[in-house]
């Protein structure tokens, strides 16, 4: 993937997102000792960055395939991102969600006007039922993560942070599937003035981590990670990417999680989700494990998304 | 006070506080049928907007009084903001507040260099005891919100919402005190074009609504509200101003307030304090009950603030 295809990308989809703003705290920066700037998805359409993807992959496809739209499986972000994106472009959007979804979460798909569809939750019984959908409507599938073109649009968030900001030395986003980190990578690579980019991860779903070392996808035996977007794993279109062009993953505790989600809510006023948490928490933690390496450096973090159950807070 | 007394106001205090962002909701836009403009002082320094007369009252202080220091009982927002305005500009700031202030208002008021008096929960209490304050330390008694350096303070808020939407029809406040609706009103009148200022006040404490029925200032027997910022009663330095400038006070229940911020919080992933929530729900009301009056226009919100104690939640 080029520069000219991450530029082509931002331009196609520019018109269906936010370019969200960019915010900076005088506490963070002194406890970090460092400037830190904060991409904010949270304030995304959909809140979260999923937009982005969803849109360019919707975008991106001929206008016959259009006609018989999109279909993914999710439980989280990319269901509702994809529901309005699709919405957005007048494309019918078919969403497979496991039958223990949050209620919240399919009230979200439904008011963006995506077709929701229950099955089981186990992996297999997603794909099956997306599977079969697609073959009866003709819709195509869009994977959450593992897709070029959703990497792409993902990619275009820290594209935006470098255009406001192209000094960043480094930049921090949380690793799930792996495509917000590829997307990032890229952008980084071909924007950025040797700006390193690091990835974050929970202890408790530390795939990627232990990828980056065994140099081969590695999956997850438990994830009891308060951070439901980062418990899947990545996949053969964003490891090489991921491989080649991201410095490291720093791992951290449930409690560094929580405790720096507190952090960002009591004193940024902003409201961030647990895998955004998950990413200030890491540079909390490098920054005191060593101190020298971010010492008036510039680094940006993208808030990844604010989606939360406000009914089920960790504090 | 004039055009100029607003504007030198807000070039003396300029590098002590942030130009707070102002963010729009399609969503709220589409709820009110309007454009809405939320000037966000939920990031302002400490929290809230009071650092912003705070900071003029103390910079006003003759070069001999500022070495005596500045004195104030609250339990609230301007504790803290006295304490940062007056610790920025090298002066030392003594708070009275209630042994009842929760641990987490008088662990703000530390760490921002205040130094703390306690005394009893009685508006006798507070004044005797920061009277005592004043005489012996030569400390300067200054008022949250009946004094006319406070309330300029207060105005640049609406003065800045003005400069960056000029054409606003509305704006919206909160109704505590005092300060910040008579500063608003102040700022509308000389910077906007027609741009009709309303109060907000929960049902349970509309002592400014009732003040503007009868002419006079009255007082709340009970305040069992969830705006804690709302409760103070209004003063005869500000209510001039109100009186003679302010369109009218929208009230609204408990109910109304706490789904306005989980609204807020759920949509716009911000964090707001029930007093601005009380600003957000009379908007949503208005719109409702009198669709017309809004319909296409422009409105500015004042978020006041974004102070909450995290473990005490009403969701």
């Amino acid at each position: 993937m080029t520069k000219q295809n991450l530029l082509d990308c931002h331009k196609r989809i520019a018109p269906f997102i936010h370019n969200t703003s960019v915010l900076t705290s005088r506490l963070i920066d002194k406890e970090v000792n460092a400037q830190v700037f904060f991409k904010c998805e949270n304030f995304q359409r959909a809140g979260a960055y999923k937009m982005r993807g969803a849109t360019n992959a919707i975008l991106r496809l001929p206008k016959e395939q259009k006609k018989n739209g999109v279909v993914t499986h999710s439980s989280g972000n990319f269901a509702q991102a994809l529901s309005l994106a699709a919405q957005s472009v007048g494309v019918t959007a078919h969403i497979v969600m496991p039958n223990t979804a949050p209620e919240v979460k399919k009230v979200g798909v439904k008011e963006y006007g995506g077709i929701i569809y229950e099955c089981e939750p186990t992996v297999e019984a997603r794909q099956a039922l997306a599977d079969e959908i697609a073959l009866k409507t003709g819709a195509t599938f869009i994977h959450p993560s593992n897709d070029n073109d959703v990497i792409l649009g993902q990619g275009t968030t820290a594209l935006e942070l470098l255009e406001k900001q192209p000094d960043l030395d480094f930049i921090f986003c949380p690793v799930g599937g792996g495509g917000l980190i590829a997307g990032s990578a890229l952008a980084a690579h071909y924007f950025g003035i040797n700006c390193k980019v690091y990835g974050a991860e929970p202890f408790e779903a530390d795939d990627a981590y232990r990828s980056l070392q065994s140099g081969k996808i590695e999956s997850n035996e438990t994830v009891n990670t308060i951070a439901d977007g980062l418990k899947t794993t990545l996949g053969d279109k964003n490891f090489p990417i991921i491989k080649k062009l991201v410095s490291g993953i720093v791992r951290v505790t449930e409690e560094e999680i929580v405790d720096a989600m507190k952090l960002v809510w009591e004193r940024m006023k902003i409201i961030i989700e647990p895998s955004s948490a998950v990413t200030v928490a890491a540079v909390l933690k490098q920054s005191k494990e060593q101190p020298a390496v971010f010492q008036n450096k510039k680094i940006g973090i993208i808030i990844s998304g604010g989606n939360v159950d406000l009914s089920k807070l960790p504090f």
